[in-house]
This record gives C-alpha cells, structure tokens and sequence, in this order.
C-alpha cells in the first residue's frame, strides 16, 4: 500500500512520515498493510528523509496535474494535511481558498477518477479545526454541535468537511475529518496561525527568547501536543469507517488551558526564569479570531474509538523539551 | 436599483420577477428603492415578460463571463435561485457541483470584484433546503441544528450557505439565505427533485390525471405555497441584514403535513375523484432521500422578522386552483 501525506514538508506531516517509516505498517480493515511507498507532497521539499520508500511530490495541490504524480492505483491511504493556516487565510482570501478549497477538492476529485477506473476506495484522513465553531455556543460543544465558522479558514475547512462527506457517503473515497485541537508545543518559528502564540509563549522563552501573548490571560484554549495529534492521525486511519456512522466528522479529545495555566505549568516546569519571558500585549487581530474559538468539549465520541488527548500541559511542556533536547532549568 | 433574478426563466424566479415589476420598489435601510432594471439569467430564455426594465441574459451560471453581463455596479439586489435539483444533482454529480457549488461561488466573486472596484456591496438572498439537515435529528430543527445533508445537493447547498455567510462576513456582500419548505403545489410539469411528488399528487388529479405519491402516506413533509416562497424572498431581501446577527441563516415557516393528510385536503378542497387518482406505489430511490429531512421545525427566529407561513394546506389548494384557473369539483 502506498501513503501521500499532503502537507508532507510540514511538522506534522514530517513527524508523521518518521512515525509511518519507523513502524511499516498501517492496519486496516483489521490486518497489518505494509506500507510499501509514501509520497510526501507539499510546495516546497521537505528535508531529506533517507528511505527507498520515500518519494517527493512538490508543486501546487491544487493542480490535478501534480496530484495526478502524487496518487495512483497504489494508493490505498491519504493524510490531507496541507492548508493555508487561520490568519494567513484571512489576510489573504484568495489564497485560503485555493489551498484549503480548491486543493481539498482536487484531491478528491483525483481520487474519484481512481476510484471510477481502477475501483479503489482510498481512506482520506482529512484535519479540520475548531475554527469551524464560532458565535454564540452551548457551554459544551458536541460533534452535532452546529458550525458557524467566524474566520475563512473556518469556513473553507467547514466546506472541506461537506465535500469529504458526500464523496465518502457517495463512495468515491473513505473519508475520516478530525477537528484538531490547536496543536502546542509546535517547534520551530512562529507562524500565519492565529494561535501562533499558543506555541510560541513556551517555545520561545526555552529558546531563551521574549514572547508575547496577545489574548487575555483567560483565554481558554482547547490544546493537543504533537505527540498526541500524530497518534490520532494515525487512529482516524486506521479505524473503520462504518465505526464514524453518520458522521464523518470528529472532535479529537485535548485540554482546556488558558494562557496563564500554560504559563504557570512553564514556571513549574522549567523555572521562573522561562515563565518571565513571556509579556501579555494584547493584539485586537489575533483575540478577534481565537476568542470565538470554543473552549470545553464533549469528545465522548472519540474517546469511545480510541482517540486520547494529553495527560497534563504540564507533560506536553516535558516531553516537548524531550523532544527539542532542552534539559530542566 | 437594478435587481438580478438567477433561475429567473424558472417558475419562482419568473412570479417573483412578476411580483417586483407590479410592486416597481423594494424597500432598502427603510426607503423604498425604485427599480429601474431586472435582469433574468437562466440557461434558457424566460416567456417575454414585455417589460422595458427586463432584461435577458442566456448561458453558464458558472461562467464569468456571462455573470459579468448580468451584474454590474447598479446592482443592488441578487435573488440566486438557479440551482439543479436534489433528484438530479444526486444521478449527475458534476453537474450539481457546478451548478449549485461552482456558480454560486462565480456569482459571490463577481460580486466581490464589483464590490473592491466600486465599494457597491449589493444584498444577496440565497435559496437552501431543508436537504442540509439529515441523519439523527432533535424532535425539532432549530436554526443552529447541525446540517448533515445525506444527499449532495445537500451538501452543495450546505456549501453555498457557508460561502455567502463568509462572504457577507468580509463584507464583500450583504447576504442572506433562507432555507425554503418544500414548494407546494407547484404549477407545470414533474421535475427531477426528489420532492417532484410533493407537487404532483396535488398538481397532476386537478389536471385529470393520475399521479403516484412515492413515500409513506405519513411521511412528513415541511411546505410552503409559492406565494409563500414569493413573499418570503422579498422579506428575506427587505429586511435590514443586521438583524440575522451572527447567522445568516434562516429557517422558513412551513407547514408540517403528510401525504396522506394533502391527499385528504384536496379530498375535502376539490372532491373524491380529484383524490382517488393518486396512487401508492412507494420508490426507494426517492425515500431514500425525502427520507433524511426533518418535518418539525422551530422557526420563531423567522416569524419574529416577519416570516410566515401558509394558514392550512386546504387554503394553499384553494390558492392553487385560483391561480391555475381552476373551478372547484
């Protein structure tokens, strides 16, 4: 069986095709598939990864004629995880709409004329956000809780959601939305993402550099580590997809944090010192768009198929310095 | 004010056309706006309606081109009822997503382009469906019940509702949707929407023919009479577009009534024999997805901006009749 991830020179989609390659199998339908290719597609390359089964797809996603290079016969399993992040696809409409529009839809449609010519029925895995949410919202929100997205990336993954569904429902793929927590600690640079921050107020301040936090101190948050988003792109594929029922979409479980609690659990972690760094500027573009974002959810759901979120933020802020090779202040 | 009617060589698009030209004004931020120009797009040409402010515009929704001579800077007002129906966006995918998906976006960015050149940001009512909704449902729909269609016109709909709410959220136009009841009864001829019957079983026995009702006599169904729909469509235009508040979106009043209480309406309206031509044969095609949408509605939201329904399916007969030139059995 051959794997795309889309999105592949990204953070996630790197951590994932390291995760796909170290264990060499995906199951499905209940029996181990080895994975015997898995394309990487993405803008730009990704670093190299140094293994045959590898393969490297760069160029637009949504041009048919570069997802025509990155999926074929083989293909039996697709992470669509490319996309134009919440406050680049604000500032830039044209832009959110191609990627996380037009690309989404290309996929599919490619995936289709497959599935019409050959007869496969690839699983899709395809991450959607809690951006979809917004405006006034029961106290809880449920996986049946009504979207009203307030930002165009919300709307442009809500509609990704819609077309995902219907091809699943027509047949044409087997296609598996889950609604990812924002994603923290996230290594590397600050980015478009409107909850940027959510990242960038611990990994900064281990870097030894000041970061801002530009909500309100109480801004609840609804977090997943990366450790954790990986092992549920990894269950969302390998899950049956009768086992989704009528809805082929899922709210992944997380953890409710503010700024304040990921700041002190930084202070209990790693000292005063890392927690100072950060400064609470609050910048009107960025509250706009994270406030409407819910904060407490019902993820019976997921938690019922096997899906789990962190222990503690106090954990995630470990085993991202694990992972970043940051010893303990 | 010049007024753009798509569909408009359909059956709404061409009495609300009738209706407008009659009333020669809508009224906008509190002031009657004269008409000076309607234009009607539609793939075929409407009857000539010998009107020097009705203008024809022939071709592809979907096209630029052709939505660029339909809409121009004196555009103030947009009803886009073009749309394929549920039956047939269903046996023909592509063109469903082209038509009720690819031209409402071609519509929403002609309109943005006029909007960036000349600031204009011209009101928009979008007709949807009850045929967003669908799977496991509260007793009663409510304005923000989650949509899951489970049919693809559906889901195209569902997608156009997202795009107008962003757009209108941007700014770009002024956008309203209303998701209309089933129509009944329908004047013409059966079409390809799976609620066809919905019409027929009425329309088809007052024309002395036979007509077969394809569900269960007690299927619920939601209607709304033309000129309900009508009336609907210039209040959903009228009113001012801060009042929808954070939604866009708005579920029309209707009634709530089964074949099998329509049939004993036309029973008590027009007579026994009028009733007796209609036969039971039940159609699992078209169960399958009259099936899925909800018949028990809240929709207080709209009856508080001065939406309304239909007094009893005996009157909407009768109203039928009257319009039809029909004498009573």
């Amino acid at each position: 069986m051959h794997v795309l991830i889309t999105g592949g020179a990204g953070f996630l989609g790197l951590q994932l095709a390291r995760l796909l390659l170290k264990r060499g199998t995906l199951e499905i339908d209940g029996k181990p598939a080895a994975i015997s290719g898995l394309t990487l597609l993405d803008v730009i390359a990704p670093p190299p990864l140094d293994d045959a089964r590898v393969r490297v797809v760069t160029g637009d996603l949504s041009d048919p004629a570069v997802l025509a290079q990155a999926i074929d016969a083989r293909t039996g399993a697709v992470f669509h995880l490319a996309a134009v992040v919440s406050g680049q696809a604000e500032a830039d409409f044209d832009l959110g709409m191609r990627v996380n529009l037009d690309a989404a839809r290309a996929l599919l449609e490619t995936c289709r004329a497959l599935h019409q010519r050959h007869g496969q029925r690839p699983r899709v895995v395809f991450t959607s956000s809690v951006a979809v949410y917004g405006g006034a919202l029961p106290a809880v929100v449920q996986d049946d809780t009504a979207l009203n997205p307030q930002s165009s990336y919300g709307a442009q993954k809500a509609i990704g959601e819609l077309l995902l569904s219907d091809y699943s429902r027509r047949g044409f793929v087997d296609g598996r939305v889950l609604r990812l927590p924002t994603i923290s600690v996230r290594p590397g640079k600050p980015n478009a993402a409107a909850s940027s921050f959510a990242s960038g107020i611990l990994r900064e301040p281990l870097a030894g550099e000041a970061a801002n936090c530009p909500v309100a101190p109480d801004t609840p948050l609804w977090l997943l580590s990366p450790r954790g988003a990986i092992a549920a792109l990894v269950r969302g594929m390998e899950i049956d997809g009768a086992a989704f029922g009528e809805r082929r979409t899922l709210n992944l479980p997380g953890l409710s944090v503010t700024p304040a609690q990921m700041v002190a659990a930084l202070r209990r972690v790693a000292g005063d010192a890392m927690a100072d760094r950060v400064t609470w500027q609050r910048e009107a573009r960025i509250e706009n768009i994270v406030g409407t974002w819910p904060a407490a959810w019902n993820t019976a759901r997921a938690l019922a198929l096997g899906f789990q979120g962190d222990e503690s933020f106090d954990a995630v802020i470990r085993a991202y310095m694990e992972d970043a090779g940051i010893g303990k202040a």
